[in-house]
């Protein structure tokens, strides 16, 4: 992909509409943001699925050069083979919808299979939707051959179960078999992954992590969970690193971690896939096999697998409502910021859905300008019906069991910060008074003051709204 | 439950706080309405879960007497075996989550398991979580020995795959085992089934089913779909009637259709449950048998099997946004009708979502007063990550592969009703130039006008918007 970002800068090719170059550009979820970026800053995107992370390619969506949509990853790769990323496709080979497939190897087999290197992705998908396949073989990585659990997809009505039980139950192959026909190009490459470094622990992050830590140890004491706990499946970011911290001096056994379709953690102790500790994890590979496996995002992210497993998923969103509903993408209601993920494909399916967030965030004149609990999501990624707990620096609101009126008062009182709480729970008074009045008050709400948070914030910069009249 | 109304009342218990009685009723999804509203106006009912239909249910709820949830039905039985229901239970035996269950039977076998009558719901885990158990024989009802396939459910760690390929695949047994010292009485019963007559057909729902059929045509000719289709789960109504009949005459082979939890349809022909036609059912059941098959909502409705079978969803909204996202539920955000059902579980995991509705339903002074096309939806059941197809009878949206700013202009060209297109177009235009300007352009909204369709109709009695100054 730098080697077209190159061809397309060095012709000057852009500049002219007759030259410009524009491509369709799907990836399983996110590609390297030296690739992608590069691609955007050049205008060489013209849409892109099913998730990003790098500015310039943000800023592309943002500003209506490039046709983004989100969606589960682990519907990405099933809708690709279905056409529904190609119904309207009238160049190339009409039966693939890709014409072209770029995908890292870090090995082929003597019968002339693929070996992955540290993901999966929608790789298998990829290479069976794709007219033509360039091989990149990434000789600065081992052999990593054993590593990975790998499926073909198949389409309805021929469908067979995924027949897994424990995360580390194999029911698939080691390499991606390919039609050496669609190979046009093998080609080496030594580039490093590029994963940036995370943000670092903080009280807050910490603070959020004990609350967990409490909930989960009294889950295990009433019987809920079991002392390993279940699969846990977890967001990246500081909290992520604050929870692994935690659980390991818990009082728990052998828990284990889910894979998210990206690799971030295998056990809960330590191994995590940041830059510096790459190269160490190449030289002894082999001795994590065992701690480890790397599936295709269908399966990992399959809904399937993971209600079957019983999964304690945990994600951090924008913000969520007092109903529990929650922005998972896009900040007030329209700036997209990386896309959905797999988030919803764990936070509907786990035994134990888990947001986690700050209470609030800083804006540029007021350090908690932003009330990540509001009256009205401005975007609702995850429905009420899909989350169990909240959680930030404040308290944990389990919302198990609880109606919408019962969810609010919880919610306000365990979650917000005190900055915030008389405002919301005015909100919600006035709006239960209201909805009452006229025999709707199930979720009561002031419609006309609903995003009050987020307008109040376009127009002072923080959402300290002064008054609900 | 009539008994239990016929005691609270005959021995005028609620007139006085020391003696009234409220319990919390969990039914798999809803029940009769004679039992459930009665219960309701003697505000009986202290707590309801997950889904209901009864128009003194439903005012209680919003009235704020009854604490009620909606949850997805393939949830509920789960998170009901999981304690969720039952976190802050303080009499009774606290390893059951509920203390009595009424289940109907139309048999008990010599063994002493229990075959249940034309629903199963969550009868298996209401019988496994309870601690008393009475059992109501309906004799009115022949035996329906054969007709069901039943799973027990287990917890996780130990769940397993649940064998499904094909819609009539059985993986389970004809009747529920119950632990006997658990039961405490067995009645007989010879009540009909209560289950109201259908709305009839009329020219709206014909227009609908009539995009929707050339729409399965032209998928069979892309290729995209079998001949036969793949099986169909639909929602009641006069729409699902127009397109049963639109499928019987259309070129399709062999349509099956999916239990959704309720028994609706068996086949894409003929039958159909309502109450002229149960007792004519009854005396023929067994013909019917090859053609019907009864499960547990956990499993009909389960994520696993929907997606394996790669399910044509079809079901009807309160009101879709312009972007792709519905309101199953809320009136005006607030006003709970019936609640989520099934829609979610079936929405999120087929292989085509499809939500069809009229382009607008009447208001009070207005035959077009109410858009079910909006700017946002004033509640969030279904995301825009999880529709396919949007269908009116204005026309039909295809949304598949579209960025939500692709997607606005054909939900609003293809669905919206004339009289509200203009309104519609100008939200969109002025959403993504303010959006634009600050470079948030992806899902292009103006925030504090976002609800003003409904604010309009909650003082003007209709939602055209005459300015969105």
């Amino acid at each position: 992909m730098s080697a077209i970002a190159n061809d397309v800068e060095s012709r000057n090719l852009q500049s002219d509409p007759s030259t410009k170059k524009k491509f369709n550009l799907f990836v399983g979820a996110s590609v390297g943001p030296e690739v992608e970026d590069r691609w955007a800053s050049l205008d060489m995107i013209a849409r892109r699925y099913p998730h990003q992370v790098g500015k310039e390619v943000a800023k592309g969506i943002n500003a209506g050069r490039i046709e983004f949509a989100d969606k589960h990853l682990s519907m990405f790769p099933q809708d690709l083979t279905y056409g529904y990323y190609s119904l309207h496709k009238k160049h190339g080979d009409p039966t693939k919808p890709l014409d072209w497939a770029i995908v890292e190897a870090t090995a082929i087999t003597p019968e002339g299979h693929i070996v992955p290197g540290a993901s999966i992705g929608a790789t298998p998908e990829i290479l069976q939707s794709a007219s033509k396949i360039i091989i990149e073989v990434n000789t600065r990585i081992p052999n990593l051959e054993g590593l990975h659990d790998i499926n073909h997809s198949f389409l309805p009505p021929h469908r067979q179960p995924y027949l897994i039980t424990h995360p580390s139950d194999r029911i698939g192959g080691t390499a991606i078999s390919v039609d050496p026909d669609r190979v046009v190009a093998i080609i080496e490459s030594h580039q490093p992954d590029n994963t940036g470094s995370n943000a670092p622990e903080n009280d807050e992050s910490r603070m959020i992590a004990k609350h967990l830590i409490q909930f989960l140890e009294s889950e295990v004491i009433e019987g809920r969970l079991p002392k390993s706990l279940l699969p846990l499946q977890s967001g990246i970011g500081n909290v992520a690193n604050s929870i692994i911290g935690g659980l390991a001096e818990g009082p728990f056994d052998n828990v284990q971690f889910f894979d998210s379709g990206k690799l971030n953690f295998a056990t809960a102790t330590s191994i995590r896939f940041s830059p510096d500790r790459f190269d160490q994890f190449y030289k002894n590979w082999a001795s994590y096999k065992d701690r480890l496996l790397l599936r295709s995002q269908q399966v990992a992210n399959s809904p399937e697998i993971i209600r079957r497993l019983g999964v304690i998923a945990m994600n951090t969103p924008l913000e969520v409502d007092i109903y529990g509903h929650a922005n998972s993408t896009n900040a007030l209601g329209s700036r997209m910021l990386n896309g959905l993920g797999g988030s919803a494909d764990f936070l509907r399916n786990a035994k134990l859905s888990i947001m986690h967030t700050p209470s609030t965030r800083p804006s540029k004149n007021d350090p908690t300008g932003i009330s990540c609990i509001v009256p009205f999501a401005s975007h609702v990624d995850q429905t009420e019906h899909d989350l169990d707990i909240i959680v930030t620096e404040q308290g944990l609101a389990d919302l198990r069991g609880l109606s919408p009126r019962e969810r609010a008062k919880v919610i306000i009182e365990k979650c917000a910060h005190p900055d915030y709480k008389d405002i919301l729970r005015e909100y919600y008074d006035r709006a239960l008074d209201e909805c009452m009045k006229r025999g709707a008050g199930h979720e009561p709400h002031m419609l006309r003051n609903a995003f009050k948070f987020h307008t109040s914030f376009l127009e002072h910069g923080h959402m300290k709204v002064q008054s609900w009249d």
